[in-house]
C-alpha cells in the first residue's frame, strides 16, 4: 500500500474528526481540550496570544441566522480563524445543526494555509471542556446534581464535560420541547440517570450545577428563575452569544461572582451585558491562573459566562491536527500555489 | 469509470484553479471576471450586498507580515470571506507569492461552508480585471503605452488585463530589481515590446497608462514621480493596502480624478489616506454604474486607488466554481457534519 500523502495543507472534514475522536477516545479527547485550555489560560502571554472580538453578518432572509468569524493569533507561529454559522431554524427545518462551523489555520511566516478543520463537534467539545474548567474551579468538590436548562446538543458536550472533573450522580433536565429532554439520557456518553422535569424552576431545585444551553429567542430570555437554587450553584451558561439574548436573570447575576470568558465580548452579548464592567469576576484565563485563591468561591453562587474564546478553537483545532496527523487521518494537499517563479502568475497555468 | 463525485462542499486547490483557467483559456477567464465586476458595479443594490472593510492581524515576528480577512455578502445567498496573507519577503526568502489567499464561501441559509478556493492566482486576476474596467472608462481609447512600476506578478495580470480593453503597442517598465524588469516579457501572455528603463520617470514619461504594483515599505514612498506625465495619463495604483504605504504623490492624486474601489478603505490604507473624503471622485460600483458620465475625464489625470474590495473576491471565486462544476474539476466532500439527529453530536462519533 502506498504510504499516505501527510504533507500540505491538512483538511479534516467531519469524517476525519469522528475518526481522531473514537482512535483517541471520547474522554480522552476531552480530557486534552480541558488540559489545552488550562494550559493556556495559565501560560496566556498577552503580548504573545492576541483574540479578537468576533465579527459578523446577521440576516433575517431567508431566516433568522448569523454567520461569524472568530479570529486569534499565536504571535511568530499561526493565525486560527474560525467561521461559524448559527441558524437556529435548522434542527427542525432541516436536520441540521443549530451551529456549524470550520477553523482555517495560517502560518505567520507565509501566510499560507496550513489547515482547514470541520468545527463544528470541536466548537460543542470546548464549549464543554471550558465548562468544566471553571466548573473544576468554582463548583463544590463534592458537587453531584447537574440541572439541565435546555436538553439539545450542548447539554450532552456539557454533560460529558463537567462528568471529567466531578462525579455527576443525577442529571435533572428541562427543555421546552418535552421530545428533546426525553432523549437526553440516550444521547449521553456516559450512564447516568436524568430525571426530565417540565419548568427549569424543577431542574435547578436540587443542582449542584447548572448550564443553561437554549437557543431562546433575543428580547426572550431570562430562561433561567430568579431564585430557588442551592446557595453553592454554579451556573454554566452557554446559550448567550447575541446581543439581546440572554439566559440568566440580572438579579442572580449580580448575587453571584460571574466570569466572563472573554470580557469584551461578554459586555457585548454574553449575560454581562445585563452588567457593568465593575460588576465582572475574573476573566477565563485570569480565573485558571489564579485557581486557588477563587477555590473559596465554591461556597458560593457563580456564573460561567460562555460566550465562546476565540483561542479555545485555534486550541481545540491544533489539539485534533496534531491527532489526526499522528494517526495518520485527513486529506493533506498542496492547497495554494508554490510557484516555479513567485513573480510569473500565468506560468503553471500556461506550461 | 465512476462518475466523479460533484456534490458537497468544494475544495479547489491551485492545480484545481489552474486546470480551470487552462480549459476557458486566460482570455475567456479575464473576459468573465472583466463582465462579472462590470455586472456587479452596475446592478449594485447596497441593501442587498454588504461589504465590509477589511480587518486583520499585523507583525513584525517572524517577518513583517499580516493575515487579514475580506467579508462580504450577498443577502439571502453566500457570504464571502477572503483570508489573504500578505509578506514582502516571501519571494526572495522562499520563492513563494508574496499575497497569498482562499476564499471560503458560507450559504446564508444554514450557515454551511460551500466552497473553499484557493485564491492567489484569483486575486492578482481580479485585481487586474478592476483595473480593466476602470481603464476602459477612464482612459483613451487611442491609448497604447503602459508604463509599469513594479514589474513583479501584478504587473502580469495588470498588462493582461488592461490588454482585454486597450490595444497595447509597448510597455516602459521600471523595478527596483532590474533582474525582475529584465524578465517581464517573458512572463506575459501576449506579444508586445517591452522596453526596460532604470528609473519611474522614464517608465512614466510617455505612457498613456501607468500600473503601479510594488512592494514598497509602509512610510518609504511615494514611488511615482510628482510630474512628467502626459496629460491624459490613466494610473491604477495596485500597491497601496496599508496605512503609511503609498506609491502616488499626494500632488498628483490632487491634480487627478481619484476612483477608489472602496472609499472608507481607501481613506484608511490606500493612496486616498493622503487625502480627504469630499477630494475623492466616484467609487468604483458609482463610476461602472455611471461610465458614460465619466468619459469625459479620458482628457485629464485618472486615478484608480485599488486597495481590493472584498466584492471582487466573492465574485471571482464563483465564476472559477461555476467553471469547475461544468468541467468537473475539484474535489468535493461532505466537509461538515450532517448527523442523523442534530441534537446527538457524539452519535457519529460512537457508532
Amino acid at each position: 500500500m502506498a504510504k499516505k500523502r501527510m504533507t500540505g495543507a491538512a483538511v479534516l472534514t467531519f469524517e476525519h474528526i469522528s475518526a481522531v475522536v473514537r482512535a483517541v477516545g471520547l474522554d480522552g479527547f476531552m480530557d486534552d481540550i480541558i488540559s489545552g485550555l488550562r494550559c493556556a489560560g495559565t501560560n496566556l502571554d498577552t503580548q504573545a496570544t492576541v483574540v479578537l472580538e468576533r465579527s459578523g453578518f446577521q440576516y433575517s432572509k431567508p431566516d433568522v441566522g448569523l454567520i461569524e468569524w472568530m479570529p486569534s493569533m499565536e504571535l511568530g507561529r499561526a493565525v486560527g480563524i474560525k467561521t461559524v454559522g448559527y441558524h437556529p431554524s435548522n434542527p427542525t427545518q432541516r436536520r441540521l445543526p443549530s451551529v456549524l462551523s470550520t477553523t482555517s489555520i495560517h502560518d505567520t511566516a507565509t501566510g499560507q494555509l496550513t489547515a482547514l478543520v470541520d468545527s463544528t463537534l470541536l466548537t460543542a467539545l470546548r464549549t464543554g471542556a471550558a465548562s468544566a474548567v471553571v466548573t473544576h474551579i468554582l463548583a463544590l468538590p463534592t458537587a453531584a446534581v447537574v440541572g439541565i436548562v435546555g436538553a439539545g446538543a450542548q447539554a450532552v458536550t456539557q454533560i460529558h464535560a463537567i462528568s471529567r472533573v466531578r462525579q455527576i450522580k443525577r442529571i435533572i433536565a428541562f427543555d421546552t420541547d418535552p421530545a428533546v429532554s426525553a432523549t437526553l439520557a440516550a444521547r449521553l456518553p456516559l450512564a447516568v440517570p436524568v430525571t426530565v422535569v417540565e419548568t427549569a424552576a424543577e431542574a435547578i431545585a436540587q443542582a449542584d450545577i447548572v448550564c443553561s444551553a437554549t437557543t431562546v429567542d433575543i428580547g426572550a430570555g431570562p430562561v433561567l428563575p430568579d431564585h430557588g437554587y442551592l446557595p453553592h450553584v454554579h451556573i454554566n451558561a452557554v446559550g448567550s452569544d447575541f446581543p439581546g439574548k440572554m439566559e440568566v436573570p440580572v438579579a442572580l447575576l449580580r448575587a453571584a461572582l460571574v466570569v466572563p470568558d472573554d470580557p469584551p465580548q461578554c459586555l457585548r452579548e454574553g449575560e454581562s451585558q445585563q452588567l457593568e464592567l465593575s460588576e465582572l469576576g475574573p476573566s477565563l484565563p485570569d480565573l485558571i491562573s489564579n485557581a486557588a485563591q477563587y477555590e473559596r468561591y465554591q461556597q458560593e453562587i457563580t456564573v460561567f459566562d460562555s460566550t465562546g474564546w476565540s483561542l479555545e478553537d485555534l486550541i481545540v483545532a491544533e489539539i485534533a491536527l496534531d491527532h489526526a496527523r499522528r494517526l495518520g487521518i485527513g486529506m493533506y494537499t498542496d492547497l495554494q500555489s508554490t510557484p516555479a517563479d513567485p513573480y510569473s502568475p500565468y506560468e503553471d497555468v500556461l506550461r
